[in-house]
């Protein structure tokens, strides 16, 4: 019996991180959601909109604002209108193209512990990308800088619940813009060892990036082409247009085979239709319209059909996000996703300006949306704040605790007769209690999922302690976090090789912006 | 074109309150979960856990702590021992007494338009019931007493998404024990016009709440047995006991056909196994037998399987609620539930001890596990805190939006040519935007969800406003509606024979403890 319930201890992985000097949290692992995904329209609905996305596509078509670009599509069959950039593509061509792309694929990671599964029912939870500030309740909000920048990068590390970095956490802004894409590189391969980002905003940068993953994971140029190891997102600048700096990163990463995820920017109301139904036919074609490209550049190069649609206040012509609205676009862009078998990314977001009440219900709309429909690449899983302008220190810790929540009702229930317990019943009988029951004493210390974030203590204790709420807790856990940060290790001539190279390409000027 | 848009308004239900004096929020309604429910076991571990709990029954039993019920059950075939006051009930007793339960009723309102469906897939938000303090901001944490009770009522009565009452939103302590249940009947009533409750504490008390049911409903007995208008819950004293009080409310509102809805207290590791399989193998147990019971009073009774199964914290004894196994167990009991086809119900939970963030995540695994599962009756749906000791006026609000967000969301996505929208984007094309499309200008007011609580502002603007969080903002959204709630009008007549049937047994010493 003992070895069975240590064995069930093991299986449900609930073992603690390592380097969490104290702090529970859940290993970092491979979570797969077992059920069916949530259909959110019926079949014959998903067939309407994959019709209506075609349509648009074959009748309005899309501006590709990139001449090399377009000269790809034209060359493969695709209707250019080299005046105007606009392609227009037949049925027959998208479905060619999205033939070639595969339905899953390992991302790798400089820890090969840190590979990623990418598709089918595996769920990974990302750091937060890109915002141009941070806050915490300390200093409130202020600029993206590199100081900030890093330590969500440590967090992001420090977090088993985080499986990959979204690129930068908040945006450093107090480095000079050609040189921060080395910089950040440098830091995001130094200071984790998990997947990591390219952004695409120029060619050059892009090489660059590229260059210095190849560096970092002790590879040559077909060693890159055989482990994709640094993905990318690029935005439709929405309604249906792909702008030059998009264009040039679906080029060079998807020629290098590394993956590129799709991703439309349908605010629905604003730069899509008002209606989900319309918002979401917009993101689908301006979705395939994306993959067929990427298909076109490198058939069988990975990439990701991202949903992005929430909505607009119609009042303020604000953005909101983590409504329902936002779960429903979410559930149909999985949907399509699995008809068209290729891997999914969704996000965990709200439009909250604290890290209150507000941001978890609304990121908890957002996460349950994003697991029913077996998404793939959870963005912005950690840290996120008023509608993706914000990384909040203590919006990283409640998403760490939310998505692990998450994980761990994922994992299946275990039926058996040891744990029916119906011994357990016989010993303790009617009245009595399970405390000090055997099946009790075998299981006790990895039964539950065990909280970070979350003070199950009773309200007067709790108040005793100074009632600190979940915000104010979540403070102190993310110093608490960066306290017990352990940078990973790097090989020596790896880190020299990494810096040298910043060196040299800053001494020629970085990047200037294109 | 118009005409459609008012159309797709008017299906959307999107009508504000008409006594909501300018506050956004749904209309009363009834929703439906469109999706198939989750299944979080597979059909044949489904059947795994029903077989366990008929062991349970047959082998272990249950004590009935109440002769009259013993001698029901022994006349109608159970094993019982009259001296252990132990029941066993043999496979076969357990199959027939449940066929005669109905999948499906209405539970009647003193206003007709608050009647409701309790089965299928229809999910009732009910507000919060019993718990012994009340808290605000403004006050902090007290002993429930009358003021805060009736106030909670109105706050019932006042959004439309709290579907029914379920018991005293909070416990008001400020009035003697024997005629609290006369003058809370009184407040139920005449506060609200919603379904009421009754609480199954003494033969008395269910007999003074039924007659006072009559008086305001206008029925008389056999109007009432035609008219479930008056619902109880019920807790197994768990492990595998039903108490005195609970047996005599089952059987004085089985006979007279009001819905009880039988609830094992089965908190896993404390009064069940440590195990979820095992915690819901017994509370199985329970709710078999005491659906059997009700049934065995009266076949054809309106009966209700509850799930309220959770786990304790393993450190400190605490209860937890709104956790992973919560989910899981209460996606289980609604699975079991609808195999048995009987209504199910759940509860919207969390352990936080204030309104905050914590509260909100711990709520939405809740939530979300209920409408997954078709939970038919989310109890405690509104205002609960701190593991059900506190009643909050601040996560009363957050509640309604919560549970608005989810009715929202059950909503089924309309899949037409008009919401495709195509002509829209034929109108903007490539590079523009919807903001004045005649498509957007058709929809816009009735778009999307408007929120109660959330604040889409940008930063700025909230920062300027006093940078107000979520919790904050609910503290003045519950004084706004209770300035602006209304009592719902009752005939004079009938008002008058309540307080007199109050007054008179009162006179008579109201009903002692017994």
């Amino acid at each position: 019996m003992g070895r069975r319930a240590r064995g069930e201890g093991r299986a449900r992985q609930l073992q603690r991180s390592a380097a969490g000097g104290g702090m529970p949290q859940l290993s970092f692992q491979r979570f797969d959601n077992p059920h069916a995904p949530m259909t959110i329209v019926s079949d014959d609905q998903l067939e309407a909109i994959h019709t209506a996305s075609l349509a648009v596509l074959e009748e309005i078509g899309l501006n590709f604002l990139l001449p090399e670009a377009c000269e790809i599509l034209r060359k493969a069959g695709a209707d250019v209108d080299p005046d105007s950039e606009r392609v227009r593509f037949e049925r027959g061509f998208i479905e060619e193209k999205l033939a070639t792309a595969p339905s899953a694929f390992t991302l790798h990671a400089r820890n090969p512990a840190h590979d990623l599964r990418v598709g089918g029912n595996t769920i990974n939870f990302c750091s937060i990308g890109s915002p141009p500030n941070a806050s915490d309740l300390d200093g409130g909000r202020r600029r993206g800088a590199r100081a900030d920048f890093e330590n969500f990068l440590r967090l992001s590390q420090y977090f088993n619940i985080c499986h990959l970095v979204g690129g930068y956490p908040v945006e450093p802004t107090d480095i000079e813009t050609p040189i921060r894409h080395l910089e950040g590189m440098l830091a995001l391969q130094t200071l984790t060892d998990k997947g990591v980002f390219c952004y695409s905003l120029s060619r050059q940068r892009v090489v660059d990036m590229v260059e210095m993953t190849k560096i970092g994971m002790g590879l040559d140029d077909e060693g890159l082409m055989a482990r994709p190891s640094l993905w990318s997102i690029v935005n439709a600048n929405s309604p249906l247009q792909y702008d030059r700096p998009m264009l040039w990163g679906m080029i060079e990463l998807a020629k290098r085979n590394q993956p590129v995820c799709v991703t439309p920017f349908t605010l629905s109301g604003a730069m899509a239709p008002v209606t989900v139904a319309g918002a979401v036919v917009q993101q689908n074609a301006e979705a395939l319209a994306g993959l067929a490209f990427l298909q076109t550049v490198n058939p069988g190069a990975p990439a990701i059909y991202g949903g992005f649609t929430s909505n607009v206040d119609m009042k303020t012509g604000s953005p909101a996000f983590g409504t329902p609205e936002y779960a429903k676009a979410t559930l149909l862009g999985a949907q399509l996703a699995r008809r068209y078998r290729v891997p999914f990314r969704a996000s965990n977001v709200n439009a909250s300006n604290a890290p209150d009440a507000q941001s978890a219900y609304e990121a908890e709309m957002s996460i349950w949306a994003c697991a029913l429909g077996h998404t793939n690449i959870v963005m912005h899983g950690l840290g996120w704040l008023e509608g993706g302008l914000t990384a909040s220190f203590e919006k990283f810790i409640i998403d760490v605790e939310i998505c692990q929540m998450m994980g761990e009702f994922l994992k299946p229930l275990e039926i058996t007769d040891a744990t029916m317990g119906l011994d357990a019943m016989r010993e303790v009988g009617p009245g009595g209690h399970f405390f000090a029951a055997q099946h009790t004493l075998e299981r006790y210390e990895s039964a539950f999922y065990q909280p970070l974030l979350s003070d199950w203590r009773n309200f007067e204790t709790w108040a005793e302690d100074g009632a600190v709420d979940a915000t104010a807790r979540a403070n102190r856990i993310y110093k608490k976090a960066l306290a017990d940060y352990q940078q990973p290790p790097m090989d020596p001539a790896i880190e020299e090789a990494l810096r040298a190279f910043v060196a040299k390409r800053t001494e020629e000027g970085g990047a200037p912006i294109q």
